[in-house]
């Protein structure tokens, strides 16, 4: 007889899922409602409400995904994509990287601009690009989860639109613990997850697109070809004064993003961003004095997601054990080409506290200083 | 400032979400450790095993998809067909519909065979489609969720595998209710939900491919359009020595199958399916001794989902909604052709015991006896 789950206490301060907070795990546990029940229909209206202020939008076409962030990556492109159509994806990480791979599943034609990973993509090399091209979409990345690079977002957006194509940003690992603004910075689409530093658990994917893509996706020639991520029938079941059925929402998840969310704004998402910033700095220092260098130069570090080089001498694999078996600590391994060169240690949403640099430092002082 | 949810205590005896036991409920709201932890692995091993043995299969290749029943369904055809394929869908209510639907946006051939809803597909008629068609596959709904049909599978089986094509069973609602065997049906690939028998949130999708199905997925000359729903991507994750990230495992959830499944197993899927027949037979008797009619004709009635007439002179919404309001009942009404015609009632998993279904019929009585 297989044992009832007892997956004990981690410290998660890895690239996420990060920690819950207790309010958002007891929600989960409450009973559940139908998909259609009216209690529900008004959880989901303030789901919607909540989600358009911490992207700062008032894009009518908003809603969360059910599925992770992944797939809110693959539904901006399923909608925003047709075959034929031209995608110009900047790509400086692994989750460029899934884009491109995304793009063509599409039928679409990709164009790539590279740059290292661990460095910004620089609006120049947005510019030269659409010099020579058209595309209908651009897409960034505004958080490089595998690198740690924080992507300045407002100069291309400037660049994308004067070329006249839509702007999709990819702020899985930025939204609720980094400066983003959908409307001001005029993204076309945007999406995030549940299990960074909005601190919900995975399986939840906010999503938002502004009104000249969701004109796009309403007078698409073709059908979307994922049924599953189709805005256009997701929209029905989300909106309007007759709901139709899409597909079953995960009560328990949507319980749990509307808990998350709020505990959000009851902070405030100026002071929860301070908050991410601050215990970073807290963190860079305390590394930095333990003989670790960032992989990314100071004004492109993410708060969230701290990527140090490995120092030399050190063993990758037995570090990260012995911090998981020994201090119940969890930090992330390196993607890519950065896997055994680099740690990526996450202070997201709940994760982002003094206590827990603390908690780390005074580990990794005992493990290798 | 948005109030914290307060769901209140709904009887949910519609299609799903049905009632969820408080075990489940309560591992959900355990602490999250990270989705490559090694207790993580184990326990999406021991959901593997689990999964296998209510599915009565020994498939390899099963697993549970990040998203819901009908990403099951959508993962069954992208990863099975390639543009071109010829695909052959019973359908005799919404959900055969649906694969139809995901079946064009596939770019697949599409034939179809049409029974009236209600009625379930007969064996003759499939044979006779496919003397005049080769094609990949042949898709069929076991439990048809929109009208109460339990569709007879093995004869229809052994047709489809005497032309040489794969078979894909939908057994959303079946699946922990009603005797579904894998293997000895000789299905190629089967999904389900959670949200139905196995009474977990809706979120998740078991999945399960046979040895033929996996290969025809190894032997792709394209890439399946959803890298989100990409079998071969999601396997690297879900076995092997060395789990390959791929999306961020919704871990909440799937401590809550995990919990589900324990409970289904320890029950016994016997005892559960026997458990959902007898209540069946006493809701019967009660709602024809009321005055309705089931849609559905006796051998082929769903266990776990009863489809009956709604009487001359009632109100579909207006009962529907006092029974919500006044009593806080769930009903499901109709869908497609048969909305405002019929009500689908539940005795779904934890929701299949008498005295939910003794609760329901004095309601009705009080409401329209």
């Amino acid at each position: 007889m297989i044992k009832k789950i007892d997956p004990g206490h981690r410290l998660l301060l890895g690239p996420g899922p990060s920690e819950v907070n207790p309010a958002v795990l007891n929600v989960m546990k409450l009973p559940l409602v139908g998909h259609l029940d009216p209690y529900f229909i008004q959880i989901m209206d303030e789901v919607k409400k909540m989600t358009r202020e911490v992207f700062k939008t008032d894009n009518e076409l908003t809603s969360v995904i059910s599925g992770t962030g992944s797939a809110g990556m693959e539904t901006c492109f399923v909608n925003l994509l047709e075959p034929g159509d031209q995608a110009l994806v900047c790509v400086n990480g692994a989750f460029g990287n899934r884009m491109c791979d995304i793009v063509e599943r599409c039928g679409a034609d990709l164009i790539r601009i590279d740059a290292p990973w661990g460095k910004p993509i620089a609006p120049e090399d947005v510019s030269h690009a659409l010099q020579n091209c058209s595309p209908k979409v651009v897409a960034i990345v505004h958080a490089e989860t595998s690198t740690g690079v924080l992507q300045p977002i407002d100069k291309i957006s400037k660049i994308v639109h004067d070329a006249g194509a839509l702007f999709i940003v990819d702020a899985v690992t930025s939204l609720g613990g980094a400066e983003l603004c959908v409307d001001a910075w005029e993204i076309d689409a945007c999406y995030s997850g549940t299990q960074k530093c909005i601190s919900a658990p995975p399986g939840l994917s906010p999503i938002t697109f502004s009104p000249a893509a969701s004109e796009v996706i309403t007078s698409r020639k073709t059908k979307v070809q994922s049924w599953y991520l189709d805005m256009s029938l997701i929209q029905k079941y989300w909106s309007g004064a007759k709901r139709a059925y899409h597909h079953t929402a995960p009560i328990s998840m949507i319980y749990a993003i509307h808990e998350a969310l709020r505990l959000v704004l009851k902070e405030g998402l100026e002071q929860r961003i301070n908050r991410h910033f601050s215990n970073h700095l807290v963190l860079k220092q305390g590394l930095e004095a333990l003989g670790f260098e960032f992989l990314v130069e100071a004004p492109y570090q993410l708060p969230m997601l701290n990527a140090v080089k490995i120092p030399t001498g050190l063993d990758d694999a037995t570090i990260r054990t012995r911090l998981l078996n020994e201090y119940n600590i969890e930090i992330g391994k390196g993607l890519g080409e950065f896997a055994g060169k680099i740690w990526r240690i996450g202070l997201m949403g709940e994760g982002s506290h003094l206590d827990r640099v603390k908690i780390l430092l005074s580990a990794l002082t005992e493990l290798i200083g």
